[in-house]
Order: C-alpha cells, then sequence, then structure tokens
C-alpha cells in the first residue's frame, strides 16, 4: 500500500536526509512519518548488533511542561515516585487515565525544576497532559517544544558521540543527560534508545539544523562505518521492549506490559489512577506481556496485525510482534496472554497467516 | 514510500473489502488506515459528484460518553450550546482546551440523554475526554465503541440508501440520524458525510459485519452505478470544508478555522476553553481560513506538505491544500493567512514545488 503524504502527515527535520539514506518504507508515529527501512534489513541489524547505526526517530515528540508548578504537575501525571529525580535525569515511566489505563510509557526528562519532557511514544498524550493542567490550575504550560531526537545506536555508538562532543558523554548513566552543543547546534545528549545495544539520543532543540546534525552524525560515525537504521523489529522482541499501541490493547494497564517496577502505588503524593492502580496491583493483572517460541523454521510472513493466541481453541490472548532471531536461534514474539494461562503454561497456539502454529510461552526478554 | 503495516495501525472492519476494490493508496487516521484512492481519481470524483460513492471512512471514530452525566459532560466540553439538542440529532462542533486551541472537530450525536458520540476528525480526542471527566468526577465512561462509519455520499446516495432502510430516510434534515437495522446489520443511519454532495453515513454497530455490510450497499447501489471512493481532496476544497490537523497548526482555534458559526461564547454553562474564546472572540482571530485562486493552468505537484504563503517576502500564512477544480476553472486551494493580510487582499504569493505562484484570496466555499 503507497502511503500518500499530506499535510496531516509530518515530516520529520532528518527527512530528506533519511529518504537520500535510502528509506524505503514507513509507518506513521505521532502524527510523523517513522522511517523503518533502508532497503536491506540484514545490513541494519548487523550495525545496530556490532557497529552503530543512525536513526530517524524525531517522531518521538517531547511533552513539555514548563512552569513553577511543573515538578507537582509532572508527578500527578507519573505513576512512580519522582522525588528523588535529579536535574540530569530520566526515568521510564507509566502515564495512565483515571481507570489505571496505560496512555504512553514514555521516558521522562528533567531539565530542571521547571521544565521536564515527556519523550513519547505513540499517543497524543499531549492532550491529555493539557488536560490535566488546565483542570487542575497548574501554573505550566504544556505544549510540544521544537525538539527531534537523532538515536545513535550500537556498540560503537559511544565513540562516535564521544568524538562529537567529548568523553564527559562516557560517564553519563542510562537514561542521563547533558545539554550540551555540537559546534553551535543546540543537542540534548542522553544516553537511551529503543535498544538494549548501548547508544544514544541526540535531542535537537533547533529544527532548522536537521540537516547539520545529521550530517555532523553520519561524519563523525565514517570510521565506525557508520550507516542507517530504524526501531529494530528483532532486537526488540529479543530484547523484550515494549511497543506502546502494538502490544498494548484497548484497557491495557502497566502491570499487564511489563512495567511493574516502574509502578509504585504508594507513594504519598496523588497521580492520576493511583486507586485504580492500587486495586489492580492488589488483584493482579488480568494478562502478562510474555515472549513466545514459535518455531525453528524462520517464518516469512509479516507482522500486519494482531495474531489470536489460543488454548484449547479459546482465544486466551494477542501477538504482537514476531522475528526470526538468529541469537535465540528460533522464531520469537511477543505477546498478552491471560495470567492463569501463562502460570498453567508453557504451551498455546498462534493462529498465524502460515496456520495455527504450537507455541512456548517464556519470560521477557529473550537475550 | 511504501506504508508498513503493522499492529499499531488498525485495519477496519471494511479493510479486506477496500482492498478488493482496488484500493491502492491510504494514509493514517486515528491510528487506522484510511484509503484515499481507488487508481481511478477521475472516475472517483465523477461519482462524487453526479452519481453515488461508497467510502470506506471507519478511522472516524467515535468517542462515547454514557452515563448519566453524560448530557453535563459533553456540554463541558464543547464550546456551542447543546441546551436544544434532541435525540437523534447530530451537531458539527469544535472541542477546544483550556486556551481555547481546537482539539478537534466533531459532529457530536446525541443517541439520548445518556449516551453521546463524538466522530471525530484526526486526534486522539479520546485522551483529552478521559481526562476531563476524570477530573471532574462525572459519572461517565468514556470510551471508543464498536462503531465504524461507512460513507454513501453523491446525488445518488439518497436512493441507494432509501433503498435499503426505507423512505423515510428521505425526511432525515442534516445531521439528524436513526437508529435502524438493514436484515440483522445494526446501523446509524444519519445524513451527514464529508462532502457537500448530499449523503449518509451508515456507523456500523457491530465491527464483525463489515463486509456484510459492504456487500450490502454495493449491491442495493448497482442499479445506481456505485463505486468506491474516499474523501475527496478536490470537492473539499471547493466546498471549503476544514481538514483538521492538516488545514489547522499548532495552537488555532476556531474562530481561524471558519467555525465562528458554531462557536457560542456567551452561553451559561461553563466550558472548557470559554475564557480563552471569549478573549480570542474580542480580539478578532489572528488568522483566517480562505481559499486562493492559483493559476488556471492545471498543476501536477502532489500537496506533500504545508506551503508557505508569502506578502512582501514576508511568511504570512500557510496553504494546506491545492486542486485542479474544473468546477472554478482554476487551481484553488485553501490557506490559514493572517487577518491584516486578508483584510487588505487580494494578492498574495504561494511558494510551491513549481516555484513561486501569485494567488488570489477569495472566501470559501468556492462552490
Amino acid at each position: 500500500m503507497r502511503l500518500v503524504q499530506s499535510p496531516r502527515i509530518r515530516e520529520s527535520c532528518f527527512y530528506e536526509r533519511s529518504i537520500a539514506a535510502g528509506a524505503d518504507s514507513a509507518g506513521p508515529y505521532n502524527g510523523m512519518i517513522l522511517p523503518y527501512s533502508y532497503g536491506d534489513p540484514v545490513a541494519e541489524h548487523q550495525r545496530l548488533m556490532h557497529g552503530v547505526a543512525m536513526w530517524d526517530v524525531a517522531a518521538e515528540r517531547q511533552v513539555e511542561v514548563a512552569g513553577p508548578d511543573a515538578a507537582a504537575c509532572v508527578q500527578y501525571l507519573t505513576a512512580r515516585d519522582l522525588s528523588t529525580m535529579k536535574d540530569g535525569q530520566g526515568k521510564y515511566v507509566a502515564v495512565c487515565n483515571h481507570a489505571g489505563e496505560l496512555l504512553n510509557d514514555p521516558v521522562l526528562l528533567k531539565l530542571n525544576d521547571e521544565q521536564f519532557w515527556f519523550s513519547i511514544a505513540d499517543s497524543d498524550y499531549l492532550m491529555f497532559a493539557q488536560a490535566i493542567a488546565g483542570e487542575r490550575g497548574f501554573d505550566v504550560v504544556v505544549s510540544e517544544p521544537d525538539v527531534s531526537p537523532l538515536a545513535v545506536q550500537g556498540p560503537m555508538a559511544e565513540d562516535v558521540v564521544a568524538s562529537m562532543f567529548g568523553d564527559e558523554v562516557r560517564a553519563l548513566k542510562y537514561f542521563w543527560f547533558l545539554e550540551m552543543e555540537f559546534e553551535d547546534i543546540p543537542v540534548v545528549v542522553c544516553r537511551s534508545g529503543w535498544s538494549k545495544q548501548g547508544g544514544f539520543e541526540l535531542f535537537l532543540r533547533d529544527g532548522s539544523r536537521g540537516a547539520d546534525l545529521w550530517d555532523a552524525v553520519a561524519e563523525a560515525g565514517a570510521p565506525y562505518d557508520i550507516g542507517p537504521g530504524a526501531p529494530n523489529g528483532i532486537e526488540r522482541i529479543e530484547s523484550g521492549l515494549l511497543s506502546y499501541g502494538g502490544d498494548t490493547t484497548d484497557g491495557s494497564n502497566p502491570f499487564e506490559c511489563g512495567m511493574e517496577r516502574y509502578v509504585q502505588v504508594d507513594i504519598e503524593p496523588d497521580f492520576v489512577g493511583k486507586a485504580a492502580l492500587q486495586r489492580i496491583k492488589a488483584e493482579g493483572p488480568a494478562r502478562l506481556f510474555v515472549g513466545l517460541v514459535l518455531a525453528e523454521e524462520a517464518i516469512d510472513w509479516p507482522m500486519g496485525h494482531r495474531e489470536e493466541v489460543l488454548l484449547d481453541g479459546r482465544v486466551v490472548g494477542t501477538m504482537s510482534g514476531v522475528a526470526n532471531s538468529t541469537r535465540v536461534g528460533a522464531v520469537i514474539g511477543v505477546a498478552q496472554i491471560e495470567t492463569p494461562v501463562v502460570e498453567a503454561g508453557p504451551t498455546v497456539e498462534v493462529c498465524t497467516p502460515a496456520g495455527l502454529m504450537s507455541a512456548e510461552i517464556r519470560r521477557l526478554p529473550f537475550c
């Protein structure tokens, strides 16, 4: 299917460079075009696993909460204790509605007491945050700033980023960041990214400099054979990373999404969904986010939509990602499956385009 | 660019039929795949103008507000007087944030005092409505029901729909609807649709019956030579219909979008954005949604993104749609342009892929 471009779906500030680098397929993400591949998935996976890749992930937008009440507003929006959070620190957080349903799984960046960014997955969380701030009278402005992440991922990413920004980036802990400049390009340099192969996200703070930053990274990365890439569907399944809106379904809560260690329901401050999440935690989640091992023979059908997971002919969950994993040596997937089925385990069936396949439930991550 | 399908972008319940009918391009809309064309734009336009077309517009989702406080909640969300609204009536409404910025331009359908649907354009308004309902303690459930519109548009649409549902649909006024069944398929039949050529939207209330409803409409429409189509980029510009998220930009308010006659800032009940909209109305909108006549020679560049509108070299607005209109006999567009420039008028320039073009400002609609 051909993607029609229109003013309703925005191009990123790296878009022209992505196209020039060979981007040939894409999907929508936060109302933008997110490049998915550059025509050579094997090379893209190899770069991520063994070298360094650069990804146009500007579609990962920021919801900025800024103003005197920013810290209070952000805590009220977040199901995690933020009381010890420092300037320059990021945290992976669950943001929920009043029913405890997950609305997004952002990384929250604290620039200072009066300025935070929710670096969001694919949903208009901006609107929810504006509604809460408006109704509760927090003295904040909730907006989308001109900030566009360019990810540098893979085991050689640190060398590339250090060659641009200096060795102090090597000391950054996971999700911590520095406000820096490369020449005169303003960038937040954060140790983060949607892979477990190590790397950074360069949050460009001036969309007019997209091509300049892209070119600078490409030049700094040339000695390391850097090349283009995109959030990688194989690696993320091996690593058990959640794809919000893909792995989640209507009504998914954070306990069903493998986020239990990031959710603190008994903190003193009130937050949206607190009572509901306390109840869900006490009762236990109805579903769990798990891995599946499907077969040893590689498959050749793409993951166009969710596939039903069955037990004794009854639908007990949905599989939302599948990959031929050489690291695991099998076809693996991720799924949301009813808790009692997971606990009884380990065998279920998946209704795939290639027919009914037997699958074994595994804990995430695979690697 | 190839559109990658994934669990993060849903197929509609009419999707298989749309593909079988030849859908060859699409765009994202409310997290779904919205078919854009079927390979023959001239035939699709002719059907809409002179015959009857059927459109898979299931991506027009419903935000249902249901419960004892539904009427109060919906009024609080809406910048329009709903006090006289009757069961079975729809109204085109502006829904805004506390700053008076437009978040969506839905048609609101009142099924009864305790059940309303916002039939939304392309934004996750569900989240905003959930936040408001949760914070204000309205006794409602805000959710997305299993409701998928199939549009039947064009001058012969009424005959087709009457042949399926009976002559009582002929008496429906614009935006009014009936809760009906076709055979055993539950449908809300509403006189509405994103064109000014007349027609209906059939709000299918059971997604498992998508193919059945599609086939029934195709069969009923066969004597009228019905064929597939999609929201039409030429007709909507001629008719001056707003494309939310395309024509609007960050911070657009309803007075800047040609919605002034649907916004009532002095009604007694409070609503989100009331104070801000009162101020904006008093001061006058900074920008206006207008038409442009660009040239008499047909153009051949697609409208991939917004184009800058210039006056004396200064950016004074953005053009967000352009079409070769045989009805107007010219290349026409829609744009958001600074109010003083519109008032001084009529000539501006547009920075197009074919170079700088002179354009004349016109009031909407063209036809």
